[in-house]
């Protein structure tokens, strides 16, 4: 269901804390990947067990534990447990359909924002859960998704730059949610390409089915605003953190990325604009249709009733009507009736009905 | 009365502090049900005297005093006074139709909450009042409901977790608001399947019960957002209160209720701004599926009243009409009228009009 | 005009402090009334001269002085200097059209609030305007009505509850527009009952009728907020004003009213929003009922219309149609045309013209 | 052109201080007056040169120095220079269409507000320029008028009131921006009856003619609203001035002021709100009267077209039908016909079409 | 695209500081040219190589390198780098679709803000980036246009006035801010005017072109909202900024753009409000226009409908028909005919139909 609303639904009076995972049902194999990487070394291994995901490295650096597959809830609490995390904070992480949120718990900060996607074949709007954990020395990240999403920002781990490799947990963190953000853009543009495409079919032949396209534009935007809004806060939270887990130089990359929110908000308010005034010329331009068949038909109706009546006058069977024997009654009636024709047409065009 | 306007109704006049129960009349009997619980221990006694109830208990812990049935208001009077009301609380008491509201009197707390529930068989919205006075070492709940409301948060005391059995009067509270909090959830998935119902049959073949329902619900959404708008104001005093009576690790998880309210408005306002399109596909559906039917009738009109003409000219009754005495002059008529309609279906196939 | 747009006008150019009375014009007697109540005792007359209203009391206590009839403004103005109220002051108490305001002038408070009721036979909403001056011994008040409004304060005082008289001009003050503020719920619930009959109308039988009264209820409400919008800060102003006028014990009396204050506002808001939604069942309703008449009736045109044209074809007079002289033509082409009739009423059928 | 966004236009490129007059062009004589006050002494010159205009006067008091004429840029700058004013005031004082603001620049206020006027023949809105600038013993004042705007004024100065002569410049800034703000609470009285009128011919008997001015008032007011919003701050920022220019007597009729700016904008919105009612009420009493039409229009059509199908019948030529042959044919087949229409006009009545 | 929305896209997943240009394909020449200015002198180079242009003056002053073509990314990196700008300041120089907005990094100022222009043939609206770079004694320039667009500071320069020339970096800046807050005006002026032809077709004769024209003038102060709104913050961000770039002298004269911002801001409103009227009165005109046409042809047709049916009467064939044998039977109906049609041409006038 595209609304997630059905996903909000908390189990009422259980006791806080209780994980139960809360998205639709899913199966697929619970896949753990773990990135230690440190000055200019990268270790990875993909697939991992539980177990082995923590084991504590011998050398510092940076342990990045990714687990895709949350609705494994005894996996993410043993994680859990392992890095001392707050009950609350469990069943946020079993739970879908929360608001993008930044929580400041002492050693750790914990964030949930939102993956957003359009899904072929229909290009329908797919809306994902994303939880990152940033603690000193390690960052993990929670998610259900099919295929890895995180490839471009490991990719650029495993080049190696410097400048990545030497930064702490921060940037990482600052990292993902770069890439979400980026991603955002995308589904910006597919929808901005949508929205031209609704326009000139509106302006030349809208179809009920541009009425539907509009709706659906309409109801994307609605969602993904309602994903993106709170985002701002989770980044000036970051920003502005007096905690010593966000560093001073990523702050500032973190200020580019607020930027880059502010900016997608902004698009996603002037389409909603915009595609209010779509509809506006949408009804018009189908009332306008509509009049113009009306009309053309009502003249048609108009202009043939009075001769109707004529000939039907001269259909009667009185026994006295002089006209009907008059040799050229026919002729002229036919006549008068062209002359009616001609009249009424000047009067529909002096009067601009066509 | 569903809108709850007319139980906002005071006595004009009155002074201040008098005590007259303004819901809808009301007789069954009341209950009320005390249970008492320290460290590991519990005890409950159902359908008490008042008499029993505010008898002291000899050792510490938390004393919460469940009154079901404020109709009564001199039973509502003799506990107030009991634990030394002030008379404006016991006044609220008595009304419903209240705002959600905090209030600190120093010794104890007083807030006033909504209750919400689709009531069985037309899934009707209820909205009902529960108040709560949070004191040092007692909790008093005060509502009017038929069946008893707080099952949940009941059993997970009798069950005795620790946690629950150790905290105090604080995070009673913060259990009795979070299970009224899940509530909404419960509702608001209601609300909104309802809604994607509506929306499937706004798409596909919309009748006038349809836009009721739109109505019927917007007006829900109107009434839930108008009951749990104030709650935010109530959980953010709570959490920020300097009294002593709200324990640090408590305001933590008042955080999470609050948490889910601004997700519950969240996702009320995300329904509402959905609806309105709604309305909109809806209109248009309707003149729509009007204008094909008007069309198409009209065409069948406009085809045979030139016809009607045609036939008209040869039933008048003129003596010199040579047509009439031709010998192909009826298939001929008849082929002409037959070219007519041909050439007007062309026609309005051409200008796309079925 | 129950706009009260009229009366915001003053004269422009005119000195500040002008006094010019600004309201219809009316010419029924002034009345004045004293009230003096201190511990225990309460001394009460009715239509005094303005002399005897300006006499000193030997003993301490409250002395309210309630003037019925501002448009006598020299009388208005003897008892402005008596107090030695500021010309801006005066010129406040005669202009009607106000907005509520609270203004603190040191050694008494003025505040201008609105008395809203609604007057038979059409219930047609009356605001009028109440000036009160709060001094540190003596409370006055202003108004323009043709009964005494202040009944049900007065009785409260006459039968002395110790409170009332042992507490200052504040109290005072906060029981009269406590019960201001009170008479608010009460048109509220009026103007409710209204809305939900209007609202039944719409869904059953919506007449033109209808339509009006759903606009002068939005009217009544747009004027009833204005009215009341600034209250708020009024009395947001008395709870927080630092002058030693008001003690802290009438502040939490105060925070009562403000509550009202806020709920009422709510309510308002919240009934605005459903008439909108109202308009939209009706504008629906009206044009669902109009397409219904109109598709009866155009479909009893369209089975009519063939019709005619085949009896006219058998009325046209050529020489030569052999269908005329076949002894079985005429019920031929009846059940040829009743067949027509059976097979577009169940095409109209198939698609649910019906 | 009423909308003043012609004249907003600056000059692109040319440097900041430039002065170029900006309004409609304007060729009518500059007029220069002067008016001198102190304690009990006024001095009046109309007319004068400029020269004589900045001729000091040898006793303290203040000097009023009123030019109308802002067309005349040189005579700007002379006077300008003598006082010493910055370029950018300058500029501004010669540039209309400015919105309304206060400078500080320290030895003088700057400030620019808006005189709006109804002006004859159709009530056309005028908006003007007013320009004050108030220094330490002079006042100067800038506009562009036919006739003088501040005869009021000069009137309460002449008459010599001590208050108005004892006072400093800061009154009589006061006293002017209260002149123009009492304006427009009489361009708004006569809108409110522009308003009352539209009201009650929408309900009654609407018109096209009704709609456009039902335009004509909402822009009205969006151009009145636009003018006056940003004199709030303007006047609280001289309430609140720090500068010695400002006394604090003459703050608290500043803040008198203050309230009828905000009382006019209240009164700019609720008209507004209730505009946007009227034209729900235009469009469905417009739609109403049509549907009224159409409906028994379309009524008397139905009726005849089935009975001109049933006269269609017999006037078959067909040689065989026995109807024909019937004594009592023709009124029969009348008398049916005649039956038809009653049970007609039955049903309509009893499906309430008229 | 008008829109803008295909270039806000970003390279999801780079690392940041990428350089990738992301506006449309250009290939026209780069050009750079060079202006350094101190005291008196001017000196201007146009069309310089990045070699020469990066060569340092041996003299004090301002050097102003104003860049033209942003897609050539190596040659702005190359710049970037002499003035050691951050690289995501060199990202977001050659990112179109930016959101306008100030950066203080120390050293030098970072602003971008938009330009905007109608281009003929079709006044299609233009929105052009600019980026500005001020440092203590340089100010770079980034834009892609096809001519040089600071002609007009650029003469101011040339011309060389002393205040000018005198000035530091940050008048540039500011002299440069201006001359685009001044295009805005411009081009507001010819909305402006488009608009007003709009609303005189409006109300006189409206055609469906009148409704694009609407809902293009609709999207293009949208699109100029969201290109001028966020340079406010901009604006007020220069002024109150605490770096020492900018000087006190220049604040004053930000100060004068800002207000020039907000009066653009405020006619785009005004603008917006009122076109949203127009869009009701062309709605409103269409269907009068349509109203007026469906009623004069549906009396036309309900004048005849029941003369159709008298005549027809007297078309049947019935032997016993007395009407037909009398001698006055046929100017008699006629007769009757003519009367029947003047009452109803009296009731449809009684009725105001016409």
């Amino acid at each position: 269901m595209a609304l997630g609303i059905k996903r909000v639904r908390k189990k009422a009076g259980l006791q806080p804390g209780a994980m139960v995972f809360s998205g639709p049902e899913r199966t697929h194999p619970v896949r753990i990947s773990i990135l230690h990487y440190a000055d200019s070394r990268v270790d990875e291994s993909k697939n991992v067990a539980v177990e082995e995901a923590l084991m504590p490295f011998d050398r510092p650096g940076v342990t990045w534990i990714d687990l895709n597959g949350i609705h494994d809830t005894t996996l993410v609490e043993t994680i859990g447990k392992h890095f001392s995390l707050h009950p609350l904070v469990l069943e946020d992480l079993v739970t879908t359909g929360q608001r993008p949120k930044l929580e400041d718990y002492g050693d750790y900060l914990f964030l949930t924002i939102k993956r957003i996607s359009l899904t072929a074949p229909h290009k329908t709007l797919g809306i994902e859960e994303l939880s990152i954990i940033v603690g000193r020395n390690y960052v993990l990240t929670f998610q259900e998704t099919e295929e890895d999403s995180f490839t471009a920002v490991k990719d650029r781990l495993r080049k190696g730059t410097d400048r990545f490799l030497k930064s702490g947990t921060d940037y990482l963190a600052y990292a993902l949610v770069d890439m979400v953000v980026d991603n955002y853009f995308a589904v910006l543009e597919e929808l901005g390409e949508q929205f031209e495409q609704v326009q000139n079919q509106v302006l030349a032949s809208p179809t009920p089915m541009t009425l539907r396209t509009v709706y659906r534009l309409k109801n994307d935007l609605i969602m993904m605003r309602r994903s993106i809004w709170p985002l701002r806060d989770v980044i000036i939270g970051m920003q502005r953190n007096e905690s010593p887990l966000i560093t001073h130089a990523t702050a500032l990359y973190l200020r580019d990325v607020q930027d880059h929110t502010v900016q997608i908000m902004d698009t996603i308010e002037t389409l909603r604009d915009m595609l209010a005034g779509t509809l506006d010329i949408y009804m018009s331009s189908v009332s306008n249709r509509m009049n113009q068949v009306m009309k053309i038909l009502t003249m048609i109706a108009t202009i043939f009733i009075p001769l109707t009546f004529v000939v039907g006058i001269y259909g009667m069977n009185f026994d006295f009507m002089p006209e009907l024997h008059w040799q050229y009654g026919y002729p002229l009636i036919m006549g008068v009736m062209f002359l009616v024709v001609v009249v009424m047409l000047w009067w529909f065009r002096r009067n601009k009905w066509w």
